[in-house]
């Protein structure tokens, strides 16, 4: 059932996105931009928003929902703190470009905030936080979405995953944490389902009421579970408001009235800690956690403690060095296009 | 088993708790502060980190861990993000303090932050998003501990259960979040085993590596469960990473090597939602999302769906009214100091 791959070099595969960018109405350097990034998270090993996502992208894209061209319009600013407008713009474009500019205010103010509204899906919300990493400094950010999650004490999908993203700048390797409020996207539950397994844990009810690890029970049920129950329940909606407020955007409820979602809210933080005059320690203070976390005594045999970001890096290395696995499939519809 | 209380009026708690604070060695101004934000704290509910927590506060007085007279200093500045050392000083008057500067600096430049070495255990956390929201402002505030939560993968404890409060202003009632990374508290788990009752949900790991929902069991491993797993693990060291090397202060490995909780790191994060000009839609977009909330069906007949902070008003009203439940035991031990 596993699909076959081809592995593909990284250029190639950048240089076959941006191509087709460009046929949707990209210009060149942004067809080159967006595809770059594409081809980045399929490198890093996060397949579902990289190029297994592109074909939805490019429906999008037909469907009028993102609109190539648009770039964000400034709508207000506190300072460091700053409200911009995507106007529908492609999410990881408008996302980079937000992450630009709350780096910007960061080094002015110390730390600086972009709160975005009327944006599309930014793909891999961990890219930003590599790219704040990469820029000297942490950054948090994240998004609302369409509802897909319950909330805690209730069936329906009233909330959404919303993904939050918090990295911290290393040499060496950054940490870069990427996780949505839902301990399993329906995606990894579709594959599980697809492959006919368990989940590892259970990850959400059944139509019963019950935990189950069924994937197809989970989804009959549409109610996968919040990261810690009613926890990430209250994430979830804090994210949410938080986005939604400062960007005065949609919220999760509007969004779901779109009924696709787009649109959406997402917010950038980022603080500089580049300065040695003031963050001297920096290093020492995350190299020191970091040992300590890998010193534990592993749970079970052969099994290892990761920081977030870890296997990431291990993973490019492979993708760079061996090319880029694409399902040989989707790789030949790309070559149509 | 449940130990017998009385109801104490407000006044009376805050009053009796600062003239023991008095005796400590605290003037009467921070007496009276730091009274209040424990008596507050046990209207609200918390008793765990109220009254209930206050005579091990009186230890760590007593073993100079917190230093009553002591308060922050200031150890950087970046424009919107400021760094202090909290000299040790008691950490629910450091914390407001920190909050209050956040507040001013959001003020000034849309956003602010505080990091915050050298403090001690701010008590609850989200009485920090309160005072945020209060005043117009969102506040993301969060703290590193002692190891107490082993990394996942890992058996032994590596992590901190690092709190998280997140908090967004709204008429009626704020939304605030006050959550550790781990699903149940130790204290929680005492509770349970005290009373002889499993877990609601599988807490933590037994010596086998098995889940369960036994406290004994999870207590026995020292093995109590992330939020999420995986991503709570991932979660709780980035927000130690972040207190840390924003304040240049201690990570929860070193704190871990102090034997103690104490000399933690903390970050205020505010940004002021205030100005109707920048955020008009503030009221609703908040109301629109908890209605959106409220409205979904029950998980099972008479549950509900709350939203965090929801309750907390409740027990607010209801012991405003009748009087804050105070263990006889713990009042009467109390008034012999």
């Amino acid at each position: 059932m596993i699909p076959e791959t081809v592995r593909i070099p990284f250029d190639q595969l950048h240089a076959e996105l941006a191509r087709i960018l460009r046929q949707k109405g990209f210009s060149p350097e942004r067809a080159g931009a967006s595809a770059r990034l594409f081809a980045e998270t399929t490198r890093d090993g996060v397949y579902s928003h990289g190029v297994n996502r592109f074909p939805r992208f490019l429906e999008y894209l037909d469907k009028g929902y993102v609109v190539p061209e648009a770039t964000p319009v400034q709508t207000g600013s506190l300072g460091a703190l700053e409200q911009w407008d995507g106007q529908r713009g492609p999410g990881n474009l408008n996302a980079w470009f937000c992450t630009e500019r709350a780096v910007a205010l960061a080094r002015q103010h110390g730390m600086g905030g972009v709160a975005l509204r009327n944006t599309n899906h930014w793909m891999r919300g961990g890219t930003y936080g590599w790219q704040a990493a990469d820029a000297g400094c942490i950054g948090i950010c994240f998004t609302n979405t369409i509802p897909n999650l319950p909330p805690w004490g209730g069936k329906d999908a009233r909330l959404g995953n919303n993904p939050l993203v918090v990295a911290i700048p290393r040499e060496g390797g950054h940490v870069v944490l990427d996780t949505a409020m839902s301990l399993y996207s329906y995606g990894k539950m579709e594959g599980h389902a697809q492959a006919g397994t368990q989940l590892p844990y259970e990850g959400g009810f059944d139509t019963a009421g019950n935990l189950t690890r069924d994937p197809n029970e989970i989804l009959k049920a549409g109610r996968p579970l919040p990261i810690g129950y009613w926890k990430g329940s209250g994430l979830s909606l804090a994210l949410d408001l938080m986005a939604a407020v400062l960007s005065q955007g949609l919220g999760t409820a509007a969004i779901g009235g779109l009924g696709t979602e787009y649109q959406v809210s997402q917010v950038f933080i980022c603080l500089d800690v580049s300065s040695p005059a003031h963050f001297g320690e920096r290093q020492s203070i995350v190299d020191a956690a970091l040992d300590f976390m890998h010193g534990a005594a592993p749970a079970s045999p052969g099994e290892s403690v990761y920081y977030p970001g870890e296997k990431t890096l291990r993973t490019r290395h492979e993708n760079q060095t061996r090319g880029i696995p694409v399902e040989l499939k989707l790789w030949q519809d790309l070559q149509q296009l």
